[in-house]
């Protein structure tokens, strides 16, 4: 019997926010992700990077300003990559750990992924991730002579604005598939991925973050998974969010997804790519369930007993 | 009949100092590794990082002293994994469009890699690899106080020197073992590989640096490799280099190549571990053979036409 697939799409809340936080937040993140190999799952990880980039874009912005003579820009697809390279090492390690401890010896790895978009995706029109260092009017300015976009956050403090285009598909997949097939855990597409554009036989990259749930579903999809988990810092999915009549939903079926997305729900740059990467993935293929929980209630929602199902 | 197998491990020259450079320097190197795979080898990718980690540790250390509120010390490993992202990336982009140029489609990645090494190495006594940030006096002396060995590289110029230990064995070997099995480029040891020690369960970065040709060559060994090509500045080892009387090496048995070593032929720091990586892997089993080389002259090299053999 083949084993059953999941993809795991980490919040920030299961990385932390700085390299401390980030080595204790993926030690209880590596203990579910080791229950449920332990169950018999395989296990492909995507994670939000958006601090760490920022902490990476912000790192290199000012190298290159205070070296000028030594040091050129460092494209925010290159602070991407490095931010796989920095999450993916604390994370690999931490879920290596985790399965020694239980005896079982299986490489959990990381594969730089790039992820391609369209560069007519309506979304290079109508910026709407916040990025990078925060910067003063002074530098804002400069961001915006270099062709940027930048948005107020504060009074007085700006920080650069990009795109979120939807994920096309994921140039490493055959790696990320590879590995899979072979019943190892693969740390992958993190951030989203790095976003890249065709142009002719090259791949460039772009100034854009790809929603990790987006891209997480789309791996589903590709790597034909039987479980999408989104993990996020609620237990459930509600209707009227925070609101005295706040209703928290068990399932939802896909109809009852595109309705409530439609009836404006969901929290547009949260809740919402959680849902509509569930529905994209459930949508895709026979026998598949889309989860969006807390880690905390993970184990419980995968066996239909906490969370919210989209099926 | 099965393909022949080889790991290349690339010399800075391969791979630029600078951003720029390195964009333009992986063009070239993957037009030779394009060359490799459509002779029908199996490709995995070693590199040396030095320039690209002196850039990150610049960066971060800046980072959390401008900002020591927000943000901790980022250790060398953490440095070393971002230079996997950073590098991976623009190599791994190279290899995909030089191999879909030539109608080749197959997936080129990057494994995050750590490498094991020995709490007890004597190298850890004795510190040889300079890294990271230039420094003066007074941060030199700061870095002193934290425990950290610095040297002088020029008046009133500092930087960090760390201890060079031998790779034991390479963590993410399964997946490097299994991408190469399904006939996939794979990036893997970038910068001889993030250098861990073992604790219990766990891995702990360690403040070191493997050199890369060590870490290539234990490479070709577990992955069965047949061929060890280290490419670097010069077409061939020579004996008494520089020297009126030099003399180019052609060949050398096991036996000659250590008694090179043995009388001092060769640079400590750069020719000496890759003659050392080539014996080690020549030694491992039958039929392998390594070479040194300049990247200009490796399809000749491989053909026994140039460059220097191990064998």
């Amino acid at each position: 019997m083949s084993k059953k697939r999941m993809v795991i799409a980490l919040g920030h809340k299961d990385l932390g926010y700085t390299l401390p936080e980030q080595k204790e937040a993926v030690k209880r993140t590596a203990v579910m992700i080791g229950d449920f190999v332990e169950s018999g799952y395989q296990i492909a990880i995507v994670y939000s990077n958006s601090p760490q980039v920022g902490m990476i874009h912000t790192a290199m912005k000012d190298l290159s300003e205070n070296y000028p003579e030594q040091y050129t820009k460092t494209p925010l697809a290159v602070c991407s990559a490095m931010s796989q390279g920095m999450i993916g090492y604390d994370l690999q390690n931490a879920v290596r750990a985790e399965l020694v401890k239980r005896g079982i010896y299986k490489t959990a790895s990381t594969i730089l992924t790039q992820v391609l978009v369209d560069p007519y995706d309506e979304s290079f029109y109508n910026p709407i991730k916040l990025v990078g260092k925060v910067m003063d009017a002074a530098e804002a300015k400069k961001e915006e002579d270099n062709g940027n976009h930048v948005q107020m956050i504060a009074d007085g403090r700006f920080r650069r604005i990009v795109p979120a285009p939807t994920p096309k598909s994921i140039v490493e997949i055959d790696a990320i598939k590879t590995l899979l097939d072979a019943d190892q855990v693969v740390i992958a597409c993190g951030g989203g991925g790095i976003p890249v554009l065709r142009q002719g036989n090259n791949l460039k990259g772009a100034a854009a973050v790809i929603e990790k749930d987006l891209a997480a579903g789309l791996l589903a999809k590709e790597v034909d998974a039987d479980i999408l988990l989104i993990t996020t810092a609620v237990d459930q999915v509600s209707l009227k969010f925070g609101q005295p009549d706040e209703k928290k939903l068990d399932k939802m079926s896909i109809e009852e997804a595109k309705q409530y997305i439609k009836d404006g729900h969901f929290e547009f740059r949260s809740m919402q790519p959680k849902v509509e990467a569930g529905i994209e993935f459930v949508e895709s293929g026979n026998g598949r369930k889309a989860i969006i929980t807390s880690m905390e209630l993970a184990e419980k929602a995968v066996s239909g007993l906490a969370g919210t199902t989209i099926q």
